[in-house]
């Protein structure tokens, strides 16, 4: 396709728009907003890319207005954006060609929780904070966590994963069966409630992941795990990233099912010193916890603690009050704020390399020399377990010379990480961030993925301009 | 499609045929095989599906050679079906409309084991005996046991599971990425090495499963897992199969993270006794087996033996030893073999519905009044754990009247598994055999699943007859 070509198709794209609002309108009355307060919110997103808005964002309530909606927008070939709480990091959900912003927050009803079956059923507007407070009494919890309270259905959407995937996955194996309403208005539902299936093409997987670029989540199905009799967190100090590294390779490798296992640092570690008060050693960390019976909590973290120290590391601090676990974690997750605080006035670019955990010290040394010669500020964190790390670029994004040296250190980040044989995203998804990033790693990958993009959106009205 | 479409595009896709054997002949040489003994054994299924045999069987030595043979077969759009060992279930290897038989067991190379990232790299023809036999020294084993030495390329492409699926998950779970050969020849790697990926579609998901009708997969990144340092098995009899699911239901909510657990009713355990000579009670037993370190595994046997108690469950009669584990999950293995003799000269058809957890005893409780109202005899086995249980039909396949009869259980129970929210094929696939199914489990999804196997696979070359 010549450049030509797609602006055509753009200038295409765009034409019928003002018919879809229209015949939207009387179907969502003051649901559906013009306002370019509540459309720039909509379009934010958490990095350099520039905002660009919708021509207007409709709140559905319900799987059938999802279906009326996305079946007005088919006719007219408006693009749809799915919207969950806006805290995906790739400008997922920018709207590059206009269209409407599908903002799926009021969908937030707890379906069903079946306690003896390990599941539940909810909206796709459901945060994860909602659903855990939800479960509260039930004895169980959903573990995924990737920091911010996201939607769980932008969550599949993105394929998010976080700290303590290393022990319970990523959402690719926590979601049982969705529904989703496809670009031409159907409604699919790809599995039933059974644990696992070998009944065809695995749709599941195929949409978690899929950036709403081939259908809008409009339920889940998601696994629930017990939560543990005892918990134990811990941090570790290490003279060198290596040591560290080194003892999350032998870590997972002796079969200790660590919950998280998370790397900080030296300056992400005197980030979280300054920003949450705690008395960390200042060299890098390993922040680490441990799920299971109390027997089995108190073997595995003798076990890390005796890895750790045969690779020089410190004594394990533990914590298994509820109260100290909270605040340890709660400086993990409060990272990305502390970070920001190294550089006043700076914003805060996450990338989001994963490589084989064997060559994650030589990544991360290599970037940290990387980070020194470009004179970055920027502190590195990791959900190492997975080989995933993230490094936080502080730049002043009204600085156009930072911003194209923040592009091209990412750029360098991404090669590095694919000749390690990783990937250019362990979980932040692709958006408009990682495009070219993606040709890279998937070579004619690439190309069977637009061939069923076409297939199953063939306007191309699903979240334009993303990941292809 | 109208009977008189099909039929003609049935002719035509047979017109290509003989002179895509033209063109592979001078390729492959005596690797191109016409006799009627190796065409019949490379379609032969256990199933009473009739034997449908290709035209030749090539047997591919390479990657390339794939791709060679793929690209004629797609110029003369002739039918090819990947074969790794035969033993799938479903019909899967039948060639219904001819063509060639694409024998991928020669491609037999363990290509890397990286043992630090707890994972390798393998050709499709490797079978999991022989993965494990060369991993014998490394402390390291590949999980999944369908009981079948089949392939690890026919196995990911039935994802395929087995006895201890409870604990470490599917072919879904435990394949890294993949190499295909698409239909038009092109190859494709799936995704790199690293544990996560949030790059694009899950291509590896959507290989994983696809029954060989979107590419031929040529090499498999697995995931490995250190062979635990203890492992304790056991038996437990139950008064009923409710008893034995309730206990199963309590020890996977509790969080024992039990590695294998098998159901075996009251036949299925006569049967075993029979064959195997193993001193079982009389009753429907469980058959456990537990992972991990000395202690752990000590904690998780009393823990389940305690579950098992307060649900009328008898003594756990454990061997830690590992000849008496090995005779154990022989008996569990040589299961089917053990059937056949509770009606000499018959041959046993396994059903394969999976199902919520909390409706297994009914799902199981109902099928068994049916096995009785109908008159057959069917042993029952599960890997209850995940809600998946076979029933084992024994029929005079000579009788039509028999298969006949089968074929409306089958349904039934398939029904059965649907009205409770399950599966009709929880590892099985569906093959030629559950076609039907297919669509009342999918609704609409079947034809997104259409959608996908005509954008990649347009000729409708690879494995035709399957699935759909």
């Amino acid at each position: 396709m010549t450049l030509a070509d797609i602006m055509t198709e753009r200038r295409e794209t765009r034409a019928g728009i003002p018919a879809a609002l229209e015949a939207l309108a009387p179907l969502f009355g003051e649901r559906l907003v013009r306002g370019e307060d509540v459309r720039r919110a909509h379009a934010h997103s958490t990095t350099y890319i520039p905002n660009q808005m919708p021509d207007a964002v409709v709140f559905v309530r319900s799987e059938a207005e999802v279906q009326a909606a996305v079946r007005i927008c088919a006719e007219h070939r408006c693009p749809i954006v799915a919207f969950g709480t806006g805290s995906s990091l790739e400008g997922h959900v920018n709207a590059p060609l206009g269209g409407i912003s599908l903002d799926l927050s009021q969908m937030d009803a707890i379906l069903a929780v079946n306690a003896q079956d390990l599941d539940c059923r909810v909206q796709p507007g459901v945060t994860r904070e909602a659903l855990n407070a939800h479960l509260r009494d039930t004895g169980l919890f959903f573990p995924i966590d990737p920091g911010a309270n996201a939607s769980l259905g932008g969550m599949a959407a993105t394929r998010a994963s976080g700290t303590n995937a290393v022990r319970y996955g990523t959402m690719r194996e926590n979601v049982i069966s969705l529904c989703a309403v496809m670009a031409d208005g159907r409604l699919v539902r790809t599995a039933r409630r059974a644990r696992k299936s070998a009944a065809g093409y695995d749709l599941t997987r195929l949409l978690v992941g899929s950036e709403g670029t081939l259908g809008i989540i409009t339920e889940l199905t998601l696994k629930l795990y017990g939560i543990p009799e005892a918990v134990v967190s811990g941090v570790c100090p290490f003279p060198d990233v290596k040591s560290a590294c080194d003892t999350v390779i032998e870590t997972i490798q002796t079969g200790i099912p660590v919950a998280r296992i998370e790397l900080l640092d030296t300056l992400a570690v005197q980030a979280a010193r300054a920003h949450s008060g705690l008395d960390l050693p200042v060299s890098p960390c390993l922040f680490v916890e441990f799920h299971g019976s109390p027997a089995s909590v108190a073997e595995q973290a003798a076990g890390f603690a005796e890895i750790a120290a045969g690779n020089g590391g410190g004594a394990l601090e533990s914590a298994s009050l509820a109260e100290e676990r909270a605040r340890l974690w709660k400086a993990r997750h409060n990272f990305y704020w502390a970070a920001l605080a190294l550089r006043p006035g700076a914003a805060g670019i996450a990338t989001d390399v994963c490589v084989p955990v064997s060559r994650l010290a030589e990544c991360i040394e290599e970037t940290r020399l990387d980070i020194e010669a470009a004179g970055f500020v920027a502190p590195i964190v990791g959900h190492v377990g997975d080989g995933n790390f993230h490094v936080t670029l502080l730049i002043d994004t009204a600085n156009a010379a930072e911003i194209d040296a923040a592009e091209a250190f990412g750029a360098r980040l991404a090669a590095r990480a694919l000749d390690m044989d990783g990937t250019c995203t362990g979980e932040h998804g692709i958006g408009q961030g990682k495009r070219a990033y993606l040709t890279d790693e998937m070579g004619e990958g690439v190309a069977v993925m637009r061939a069923i993009k076409q297939a199953l959106d063939p306007l191309a009205i699903l979240n334009p301009g993303k990941i292809f």
